[in-house]
């Protein structure tokens, strides 16, 4: 259903919003809102993310934001999966190892080039301290992310790229998870050189051949 | 050089402390608050531990403590790691893949029956937003875990039994960092067979062998 952004008119009974006036489906302007404040995390980060600002870039009423995003925190998450869904959606060419070295390669890009980053390190550790924070950011982000991530390696399972009895969660740990641990803990750099190195001693182990 | 808890009377020209008048070598001291804020952050945590508690609890004066760390975040980093060490020693049998699994499976043990986890988390949570904490969490932590860790892949190494080419850096963030991920983003739980199959994967690679 597509309710309009106002309470009247009310949407039609064939569940469409009803047009004219200029009023727009609200499933429309909520795409429009998701996309300006994407814009703002790849751009400018968290910081300056309020909902008087989105309000005022998206022209969408504060009111109307707060009935579909009960917090910034919020806003922000489902804004940044949608923004960067395209960039780090996994190919499916035949070849598991090929695709996710392309994937995990664009993952470190982002990570590096954009705020993306540092938007990501800010909301896990703020949300070490802030349960509600914590429960939407893995409802909105990371539990999605790593469905992603292991559909593509039970795909793989299932013609024999990868061995049936390994866990496909683990891998999320030891490819994303493993950046994450450098962005949060930055002893050692983030590189396009790690992306690939990670993929290569899971792929190829790391015992004598 | 083992200066003495108080400025007066100096220190002898052989460099150790002077004895009597009950005044211990300023080392003992000081591992002896290590000690007690070691035992204090496995039990209950961060968020307690102050300067007055740890002078209450120590006798040891609150100038002297300032003197030794300029922040219960550094006094809690380097007692953490001296309470520890032992626990997670690297062992050297001869059998890379049995030491890093039995030391990986204490880690594990370690972070989800105390109050280890947690504290770690809240750190690297609160470092996300302050410089001087960061700094200090690897200066204190991090850097030497790793190093520990890098040290014992280069002795497996240097007896063949990890190829020479592998980044033992790499390693680490996908042993000890693929736990971290999962402690500070909970999307999947730490367990032992987690600890396993994260040995397992980079041991035996995850394509059909």
């Amino acid at each position: 259903m597509a309710p309009s952004t106002n309470e009247t008119p009310a949407p039609l009974e064939d569940g469409t919003a009803r047009r004219g006036r200029g009023r727009r489906p609200a499933e429309e302007v909520r795409a429009d809102v998701l996309s300006t404040v994407g814009e703002i995390l790849l751009n400018e980060g968290l910081a300056d993310l309020t909902f008087e600002r989105v309000a005022r870039q998206s022209g969408v009423s504060k009111t109307t934001l707060y009935k579909w995003w009960p917090s910034a925190g919020a806003l922000a998450l489902e804004s940044y999966f949608h923004s960067v869904e395209v960039t780090l959606t996994f190919p499916n060419t035949g070849n598991i190892r090929a695709d996710i070295t392309g994937q995990l390669r664009s993952f470190v890009r982002l990570m590096t080039t954009t705020q993306a980053g540092r938007l990501l390190t800010e909301l896990i550790g703020q949300s070490q301290a802030d349960i509600d924070l914590a429960t939407d950011y893995r409802r909105l982000y990371s539990s999605h992310r790593r469905q992603l991530a292991a559909d593509r390696f039970a795909a793989a399972q299932s013609v024999g790229q990868v061995r049936a009895e390994i866990d496909v969660q683990v891998l999320v740990d030891q490819l994303w998870g493993a950046v994450y641990h450098r962005l949060l803990v930055p002893d050692e750099p983030v590189t396009d050189a790690f992306a690939i190195a990670l993929v290569d001693n899971l792929f190829d182990g790391i015992t004598p051949r």
